[in-house]
């Protein structure tokens, strides 16, 4: 048996002993997820967070693995060896239709990147599609039918991929903090794996767990508030998408010289036409760099402007709103001029109100809320025993969830920022 | 006092209350060092070395804020405030000169990065400058002449500087190695610290600092022999070196149209021109990896495949030399038809012999044999006390001094590996 | 400047340059604490909790010393240089009252540990106070008030050796899980220090603090529930304090020669006498151990069994009861009768009712209920800036601190488990 | 399937699923290795070193499982289940033997833990050998083998216990350097077990262990002047020496009187008596520690004065001699005179050379020069593949393998030091 060992920064050794994982690790497409930053821009608020998806993709491998070999060892429940091959090779490809700063560009193209991950693994033109069909003819709808959650299997691999116990978010908080150089997100990974449990077929966790669940989720709150909603980084990202909406008008309205330097494969996206798959995955967070460096010599003022910005991080100001959002509202007019009598005629581009609790991150929601599958705990004093929702047993976690907390930050140019704060406060 | 920190996965918190150190991480030429990998291609070995130069930066001026802050706590040396604030820029810029996988470049170029520190310290159109001038005049120079190794003040500010036993190594080691997930580039940093001393203005270990020191060199050899040296960053470094030069050659034989896209800021490199500082400064890994992206679609058949090979993994083969070197040299026109015969007519980009010592990392050389100033331990019970050279005093570091280890690897495309061992063999 | 460096498996190191410090560590009195474990009876849970008061006690003394450094570095407030030593030495010396297994020999004697470290540090008899004395007749009493909460100098000073927020806490937390092998006893101590001000004379933290002070808080949330009350650690403990309560009913019965083997030092206690200062300083857990290792030989079949049990783990099983504490009241006599029946007549000594929130434990009580000095957040947007307590602030922390939780376990023999379980369901 | 899981702050989660595991823990025998510490008098030196040999033995025991695991999953060699399961016993079980300061009352008694294990293990009034017995009669003698190392069944499973490269070495190194705080006897375990390979039936490290090898020696090397043989640790190993040969004096020589308390437990061998295996099973280190403590106020100045010493830390002085032992040797009636006229008339109890190589730990040792089965390396790359002694391909290994260090210290009273170096310097 030929082994390949990964070295990783969070998990120590990664060992790969399926052929077919291994070459769809060196597969163009995933060799790809290399180029693409797993927290997007918040390399401008932690020094350390340029670690990429590649890295998390093989992160989220090697826990699927440890958590189906602690279901089998301990006889929780029988799997079977090709479901355990299958839910690897989930793992291992569950983020391979991402692409670059990926919200930013689901916005721009209305196409988000569970669409693509589809399209990568279910088209017969991809590297990964012939490796699966390969091994088997139905493996590549089965895969992506347990990332999609259309599974029809036992439903405990679907959850392990994606629900609010899932594999994923375990590799994420202890890969994010851990780069980031922050202990808030590190949870006892051994602990927690080893309460987890199947019951009819689902995830749970053992009555055991509740404390190993409070403390996951709550280094999910944490990492929440000070990293993935890091102010300057929300700022860089305001910038960011404000930019490339400039990019897309100037495009789009017969100015395209104005812009300058544009990649081939930023082209469609650019004039609003459907990208092909190929297209697609020739586009990473090289192409967006390259082309917002170059950008800084763009003719067109704004793009030049909000892409010096980008590069030399020179950010936009937030101004905390929450229980001022209303005055905002009341008086956008007067800040809006403000902005422009700042020097910033195209108020549009240097004005913007973020709005956290849309973003993909969130530390635990209710699925009466729309949230994922929840987390259950298995009790098992009760006759028969029974699977509770985890906020029903825990008072810290149902402080946390209960409600979604939405915080309001205004973005504007430090330039108008004063004046503006002069008028929320009048 | 305003308080900036930088969180950051080696040290934790990295605290700077200086405006001049804050305003000089906020320059463009500073945060240019983000798009720089600390490790050039070593991501390709390891999935987590994707640290930049400027995480690293940071961390090299926070070692020598500590160490000076421990020379002076326990009154070991008095240091003048100003060559303290002067110490900790001349760390933090210390690699403000470096470009897009520096030795190779450098080997293009033939101009080393020491060379771009002091234009991009000295010369008046750079922030840097700027800011360091406006702080003081002499400050330009002064720094750039404790990087240089020229200073005239204290010799132990520039040994921290750039000696065996500086604040450089002393970052890299515990940022390669952690980055790397592996452990043996780990040492006790606090007691390193601890132990280093200053005798008649030279920086030195105490006694009590010889296991330090003997595990802090072991650090490097084990770093030097695992990570620096693996095998599969020689072969993608080889695949860029040849890259490189095959679109030297395209473009100054005239063949420039088959080169297709090149970044501008590529061009004067490519063309044999002297680049200005500008041009330098616009220079980074994006430019590259964009350039190498566009070229696995350039019309030349060399550059294109090269240019594949980097970018989805398709490693040329290493083939073990030592003691077969004269093997290789002896049957040279053999091996060479081997290459050609599998497919690659222009062998010369298909064929490299590596030879590690010619690079720059090496564990510890003695300054007999042209090494930096070594590390010197205070010796306490003779009378005067006196320095004594490490390796006089250590038998383990005696063993990894005394003699330069060269390693030498044959790289060939896959295609031609077996036949290429055959010939060795016979 | 002399300094001794003391390594610790918590902070590494431990650097002590103030010869008086130095000094009162190397004294009797403090040596003791070398014999007297911090989590006491926990290493039947958690084989690593071996630690000392000692190694505690010296933690406690680098933190105070590292928040002062933080305070007077950034100029947060200035602080009298002999304040800084008083407040040092009061962090060694805060637990220089404990004895072994405290509360459990504090029920025994009605005393305190707080007044023996008054008698300790304020008798002209011990070390401790000559060494303070001789450097300044004052601190004896100066430190005793720091630790007892009645300084008259600035507050803060003695809120940092016992508050909600003191160093006491940051250590225990963090060695205590460290050794037990637990990692949610964890927080980021340099983030918290980070922002621990000075507002009017007390600690507060700074507005940016409040993630460091739930992070915190819930550390010592998942310690309580994880560790502190530890159902193992509660029976044995139980085992031991109704060992103890034999030998007590034993000696003063005059049924003494039952007892047998006696360490001189623990006569006092179990006779009913007080101790003096000299008797106390003796008695440490070695005395303790040893007795229960002699008694496993005792003549009385009670202490013999007893003693036996707790040195060959033959623990008492626990019963949760929480909300069927009422059925244990109503049925105690039927609950007797079977633990009699199951061969223990003796049944005060084999059945014991365990109520957690009676300990010294807790995570987070606010000062209406009793609680020490609460964590205050510096508020510096309202205008003045003013301090508010941490749970009016966090959702968090409201559903931890607001009641006070309490888990009621039923120990019994195991031989009278099952039945009595019975009871309890029927 | 029962799991039982102890925390450890080394390996994090210990896993128990054996029965027979299980209850070999709770034994008597084994919970009696909780009150003896794996460093002796370590704590001295580093507050830190409480641990004992009851965590280190569960240590032992998981990594022979992990190992074992590591060899049968990757189908390195086939292990009957019986063989692991009895390797993983005597992997629990091979410190059983030890006793208090092990190798201080070894040279009182003249008998070796070694023969203890055998007693302990082999004899039918011990719960351990019952456990063992009713699993299968020929267990107690098997498990006795390995430990032994007379086993004739496959070696590797006795290698692995008791070889320069078994699981004991590897336990006690991480153990004991996380425990007092230093970072230098770390390695990485992970890969070191990765390389781990059974050639012809002998445990051997594959080639690119090599480098791993290195590190785990080096780990080994450090730890031994560091911690091992740090100089207080020696020192007050030295008065316990002393101690307990002027208790043994008096005993033997009718002054039994002047000696005071003696616990039972230890009056066999201080009266020089073979002791039974149930008296040895009674002695721990809470007997000895209880004794010295009343040995502080025995009748007899010296042993008065030395347990004294002990409980207080009043060390004696070292004198490193190395290159002048022979002067020592020369003027040894000298010195003798001056420790006698600092007062300390009977100065055998007051003078002592120590002398390091004579200890237990080795870091490596030759076989051809006594040392226990080396490491050997796997090279596959000759024909057939062959074994390699590690120093053979290590010049790291060679420089500290070849010779035996020893190191000469010369301890006496402080009060005599000054004049005892003068002694040695005219």
């Amino acid at each position: 048996m030929k082994e390949y060992v990964f070295r990783d920064p969070v998990h120590g050794n990664i060992s790969v002993t399926d052929p077919t994982v291994f070459a769809l690790i060196q597969s163009p497409e995933f060799q790809r997820l290399r180029r693409i930053r797993q927290l997007g821009t918040s390399f401008i608020s932690y020094p350390g967070a340029e670690h990429t998806r590649f890295a998390h993709s093989l992160g989220v491998y090697h826990l699927m693995d440890r958590v189906l070999r602690h279901l089998t060892d301990r006889n929780i429940v029988q799997i079977d060896p090709e479901d355990c091959a299958l839910a690897c090779c989930a793992a291992l490809l569950h983020d391979i239709g991402h692409g670059p700063f990926s919200h930013l560009f689901e916005k721009l193209t209305g196409q988000h990147h569970e669409t693509w991950v589809e399209r990568v693994i279910g088209s017969p033109e991809t590297s990964i599609y012939q490796l699966l069909y390969s091994r088997n003819q139905h493996w590549p709808a089965r895969i992506t039918s347990i990332i999609a959650g259309t599974w029809d299997g036992p439903p405990f691999l679907k959850e392990l991929i994606s629900s609010q116990l899932d594999v994923d978010r375990m590799d994420y908080l202890l890969r994010d903090s851990r780069m980031c150089g922050v202990t808030y997100g590190q949870f006892d990974l051994d602990r927690l794996i080893q309460t987890i449990t199947v019951h009819d077929g689902h995830v749970a966790m053992t009555d055991k767990g509740i404390h190993s669940a409070e403390e996951f989720l709550l280094a999910r709150y944490f990492m929440y508030w000070n990293v993935y909603f890091h102010k300057a980084t929300r700022a860089i990202e305001t910038v960011l998408d404000k930019m490339l909406h400039r990019a897309v008008s100037l495009v789009r309205s017969g100015r395209r010289d104005e812009v300058g330097f544009l990649p081939p494969s930023m082209e469609p996206i650019l004039a609003g036409r459907a990208m092909t798959l190929s297209e697609y995955l020739l586009l990473d967070e090289t192409d967006v760099l390259y082309a917002i460096k170059r950008w800084t010599q763009a003719q067109d003022p704004i793009l030049r402007d909000l892409s010096d910005r980008f590069i030399n991080r020179r950010l936009f100001t937030g101004i905390r709103l929450d229980e001022r959002l209303h005055r905002v509202l009341e008086r956008q007019a007067e800040i809006i001029e403000a902005v422009k009598a700042a020097g910033f005629a195209e108020a549009d581009y240097y004005y913007h109100i973020d709005k956290t609790s849309n973003l993909a991150y969130s530390y635990y929601v209710k699925p009466t809320e729309g949230g994922s599958p929840p987390i259950q705990v298995l009790v098992d004093w009760t006759k028969p025993p029974a699977l509770r929702e985890v906020t029903v047993m825990s008072d810290v976690l149902k402080s946390i969830a209960t409600e979604r907390v939405t915080r309001y930050v205004l973005f504007v140019p430090k330039e108008a920022a004063d004046e503006v704060e002069r008028i929320l406060e009048n």
